[in-house]
């Protein structure tokens, strides 16, 4: 959402490019570069600009530090019809988890439902992506993982076994945008507390509190504090079932085994993710569902608003129509990003991410 | 979790056949009238007191008003592996949410995983109790139903199309209890506006809001405002999420389809429910999962507290003592409660519900 002064426009395809660029120079195969690239710059397109091309130094950072398997043999160890549990052999993420949900996709075209999880896979960028995979197929998808790093201690406690642990889920709609959800169990998403200290702005009561107890409204002193779940006890509640059924379910880390990957760059995390597929053609003709899915978002769109609220969004629809925007014209990276872009892309050897000269033209 | 001082204790088994001999004077056969008086006295001995015997005046005045349908075809209308939709064919929601909860085990043995959802079903009482089942068969339960009335506009509107949608997760442990959630996703349940009301308290901020979007305390005044979602537009995203999976996908009332049945007796409400169960066998050795949600339950139960907090619950703890304390002691029943359902035993012509004269021999 940095759509400031301070930034300048880049197109899809050559963010794409940029990115697979950087993952092959560091080892990666090129057609799993160009996966995660897309993928990354996909992010972007939506506005989900805490997980896309800002996060590639930090892959870089890691994959040059031996913490991620750039050559992994990703395969099935657990299955049934209509189930399979992935090992990423510590691979990137978005390979692992794209996987996953192509296998659940079609396991569910035949068992009508599928459960897919992955295990040794890593941070794989925002969960939106991966439950809007299923949406073309005219089925459901529904996503869960377990963040990569813990900042949410249990309800009451001081010690932040959990993480922000994200629920997203993908519904197809008919000539409406799909309803996408995408949201973490915590109040606030730990990139929002950083995007602050950034900007130097005081946090909102209710993102934070220290070990006392108290508000903590200083985004500076985040170490010494904790994010709040949502609704209380019932977002730690959430955040708890999400870790079992996406990390413990697939062997994957959850409570104190999750590594913090901002601070350690080598040991793997052990990521674990899952995502459930249900076929809507299993159900019924498609077509039904998705005209009830468009009356309902319409009857929400239009229904009576509180005084001073301009429009009623459904989920999903401001990064859908951000996707629109970015993509005709072009998609904004902060000036400091991309000044990180240039000192990385001189670093590999690469050439520069190009900016768009007339952003009216992205994909030129 | 009526303990003061103006309640009686009862036991499950005498709570169970009173209940059963009502639903079986109004239609019920007797097998029928048995499993939901079984499962009703369940909701009670866990403390769930707003979704057990409470709701027996009502769904007897539903049933003699003709709202549901006593002697139901519930059959599946949609099959294939992994999945199956069943029609309740406007029964007892206990009745119908139980044969899906039983269709889903069935097919998770073999699939792996099963969603099976429920339409022309009723209100079934409390979400855990169907999360819970599939524990015994070392299976997961994820539960989704619409609400019975709706209470919640869309984020930032006033129109009510949403209810309190509640989602259930049960895990099977180890040692430890299960780790079982049951939660609204609004703030509160509209039963404790109503308890507040009762009592002649005031709410706290943050249950409700008015019209103008203020914070509206005064719980006599409840039919002026609406609850808000937890987390804001988040917890509007997941009651939407829910209606949709568990209402729309099935074919059942979602938006403004939604029958109030505490307003409305005779109009058939199509409520929506539907379960996910996934068998632990399908995913390794159950009990190494078991043990690591130990070791988990144990890490989170023995982490550091903030100042002044006692105890760090895991979610399903406190409704697991409950359960135990109350079949020993006894199902506290409060007065007027009771007294209401003396009136409905004289109008029925059945046996009063028996109070125990030890509460220590619940069972007697």
């Amino acid at each position: 959402m940095t759509t400031d002064s301070s930034s300048t426009r880049v197109g899809h395809a050559p963010l794409k490019r940029f990115i697979a660029a950087a993952l092959e120079r560091v080892g990666l195969p090129q057609a799993d570069a160009e996966k995660v690239g897309g993928l990354m710059a996909d992010a972007d397109l939506q506005g989900s600009d805490g997980h896309g091309a800002i996060r590639l130094p930090q892959y870089v950072k890691r994959i040059q530090a031996g913490g991620i398997n750039t050559r992994p043999d990703i395969r099935i160890v657990h299955e049934r019809a209509a189930m399979a549990v992935v090992d990423g052999d510590n691979g990137m993420g978005h390979l692992v988890v794209s996987r996953a949900a192509e296998l659940a996709i079609e396991k569910a075209r035949t068992a009508g439902v599928a459960w897919v999880g992955a295990r040794s896979s890593n941070h794989a960028g925002p969960a939106s992506l991966y439950a809007r995979m299923p949406i073309a197929h005219d089925m459901i998808g529904l996503y869960f993982a377990v963040g990569n790093a813990n900042h949410l201690p249990p309800w009451g406690g001081t010690s932040m076994l959990l993480s922000t642990n994200p629920i997203a889920a993908g519904i197809p709609a008919g000539d409406e945008p799909a309803v996408l959800l995408d949201m973490a169990t915590t109040v606030t998403a730990y990139g929002k507390v950083k995007a602050k200290a950034k900007r130097g702005e005081a946090m909102p009561e209710g993102w934070m509190i220290d070990r006392e107890g108290r508000p903590l409204l200083d985004p500076q002193r985040a170490d010494e504090g904790f994010l709040l779940p949502i609704g209380g006890h019932k977002g730690y509640g959430l955040a708890l079932i999400v870790g079992l059924l996406a990390g413990t379910l697939q062997g994957a880390a959850m409570g104190r085994e999750v590594v913090d990957f901002n601070r350690d760059h080598t040991t793997p995390t052990n990521t674990g993710q899952a995502i459930l597929v249900i076929d809507l053609k299993a159900f019924g003709e498609p077509q039904f569902f998705k005209a009830a899915v468009d009356r309902l978002v319409r009857d929400i769109r239009d229904s009576e608003r509180l005084p001073g609220v301009e429009r009623i969004f459904l989920p999903g629809e401001q990064s859908h129509e951000r996707r629109r925007d970015y993509a005709e014209a072009g998609i904004p990276i902060a000036t400091n990003l991309h000044a990180e872009l240039d000192a990385l892309a001189r670093e590999l050897g690469i050439d520069p991410l190009r900016t768009l000269h007339n952003p009216a033209a992205a994909e030129a």
